[in-house]
């Protein structure tokens, strides 16, 4: 399958994820709609898509009415759209609920009427605490958060709505992702990029002690790289795949990464918040074999790399991301 | 601990798990609180607790006041209140994720605040198609209707508000049960209940060919059992447990059970119908050593004298239950 003339439409395509996959889509010769409400604190930013030929609907995923205008037609479906804050899941999880759930069943609802193809945005929150690294697709979910549990009824959701209406559904399993046109407002999602913004406005980047977890982190690249596959070959239908790097790297290891990248700020130690440490998932690193195998899949952009293409990108897009 | 003095709150408590729950609690010498919105269809009856000294409040989950009011003061709540049709979770997931995930978080917020102990009315659901039976505890969770993805989600909130918030946690996964105050207007959730009636009207109960999956039921005097021990040991905080019978029967010969204790009715073989294929789950066994193991529970009344008792039961109060 060739995305030339494939009609396309991506949920929370003003945001980080759907953006850069909006971007590759459109690159590749597909007419690509976008579906975003712009919501404030959330990632969505007309700038992520200035000089793109992409339709536009602003509007929520809660509105039934949108979202079918926006599906109607297409044949293939980017879910991305979504309250991604581990945080606020715990703070308001009705809000949660209500956008990864009952959104979930509005889209699901329209693209079962389309008989669109659908790739869902699933998460490494929905394992949780990890039983066993690596994680492989599994394990068993056991979310630490409201979100987690949300993500995991949602991508369950689609997988039975696509069985018992048949349509072909896919769904990937993302990991922490880092790079260009990623909100820089605050650190409430996508540390890593809040992080890049501290060190690039040399303030100091706190880290909970000792900072020994591992984290596994995706340049945003190969995470759109990973989404055109799901969404076009035979292989990826009714299946969930892991995102990774393949590697696993230390918390405080990752910071300086992020000091030296940015040539400056520094890490700053402190103990660890008593209301987070019940939602510290521990060491996370993903098996990323199923998806190389089914799908031929495998990163290619190493953190140092990436780390300097995002500095790159803010240092010269920043009035467009700091405010 | 003893129920005497105590002051519990059941959700759904005009229905048939809480009504019978209700009923034991009072003669234990608990405060009962029933909170039931005795909606159409469903399973509430006010007939289930006449001549029971219980305070009830009509009133739905999803109704944060008055859910509010009923927890007040309360040391335990059982939540049992649900949508719990697998049919009409297929064709209509959003009222069965708003009763069955947004009220168990309204319920949640008020055991919260007041910081009860909490049982949960958990499924056999949560399982979904098993890949190996007698299904244990640490099945992993694959549900093939909405119900039982949504319960699961529930069941994974109560854990988690109650470790982030401080207050103990049981769920009960609860398996076929049949036996008084049930509702007997239609089949749409307990099948065997309605099956019962069928034979008493000296009707044809269809099986879809050829009937040979093995199903567990367990009598309600037995479920309520372990209701009150999963409210009162100190064994149960924190955990899940399956209710079962410790052994199955063919589904033809269930019914071949039942026409024997009504008496009359007779049993007739059709195919199986193309819809309900899709939401089949096989057979199916609990593995039930985990709560006679913690608790001591073991089902102690057999199907034969279950459905006596059942028939004689409907037979004394058929006018209250067949309207």
């Amino acid at each position: 399958m060739t995305w030339t003339g494939k009609r396309v439409l991506v949920t929370g395509g003003l945001g980080f994820l759907g953006s850069n996959l909006t971007r590759a889509l459109v690159a590749e010769g597909a007419t690509v709609r976008v579906l975003d409400a712009l919501l404030d604190l959330y990632g969505g930013n007309r700038f992520n898509l200035e000089g793109v030929d992409a339709q536009v609907f602003v509007g929520d995923i809660r509105d039934a009415d949108v979202v079918s205008r926006a599906v109607e037609g297409v044949d293939v479906v980017f879910h991305i759209a979504a309250q991604t804050s581990h945080v606020d899941s715990m703070s308001d999880p009705y809000t949660d609920l209500d956008m990864n759930c009952r959104g979930n069943l509005i889209v699901l609802d329209a693209v079962r009427r389309q008989g669109a193809r659908l790739v869902y945005a699933g998460t490494r929150g929905q394992y949780g605490r990890l039983a066993y690294v690596p994680v492989d697709e599994k394990h068993p979910s056991n979310p630490t958060d409201i979100y987690g549990i949300h993500k995991q009824a949602a991508e369950q959701q689609c997988f039975l709505w696509g069985r018992v209406h048949g349509f072909p559904v896919t769904s990937l399993r993302i990991n922490n992702t880092y790079g260009p046109r990623h909100q820089m407002k605050h650190g409430k999602y996508g540390i890593l990029n809040w992080f890049i913004r501290l060190a690039m406005e040399n303030r100091p980047i706190t880290v909970y002690e000792p900072g020994q977890q591992l984290r596994d982190y995706n340049y945003i690249d190969d995470v759109t790289e990973a989404f055109l596959l799901a969404g076009s070959r035979n292989e990826a239908v009714g299946e969930a795949f892991n995102l990774g790097s393949g590697s696993s790297i230390r918390f405080v290891d990752l910071v300086d990464e992020i000091v030296k990248a940015a040539g400056t700020g520094k890490r700053v130690m402190i103990p660890w918040p008593k209301d987070r440490e019940v939602i510290e998932v521990g060491d996370y690193l993903a098996d990323i074999s199923k998806i190389e195998q089914f799908l031929g899949w495998r990163p290619r952009v190493g953190l140092e790399d990436g780390l300097a293409r995002t500095v790159a990108f803010y240092q010269a897009h920043q009035e467009e991301y700091w405010s």
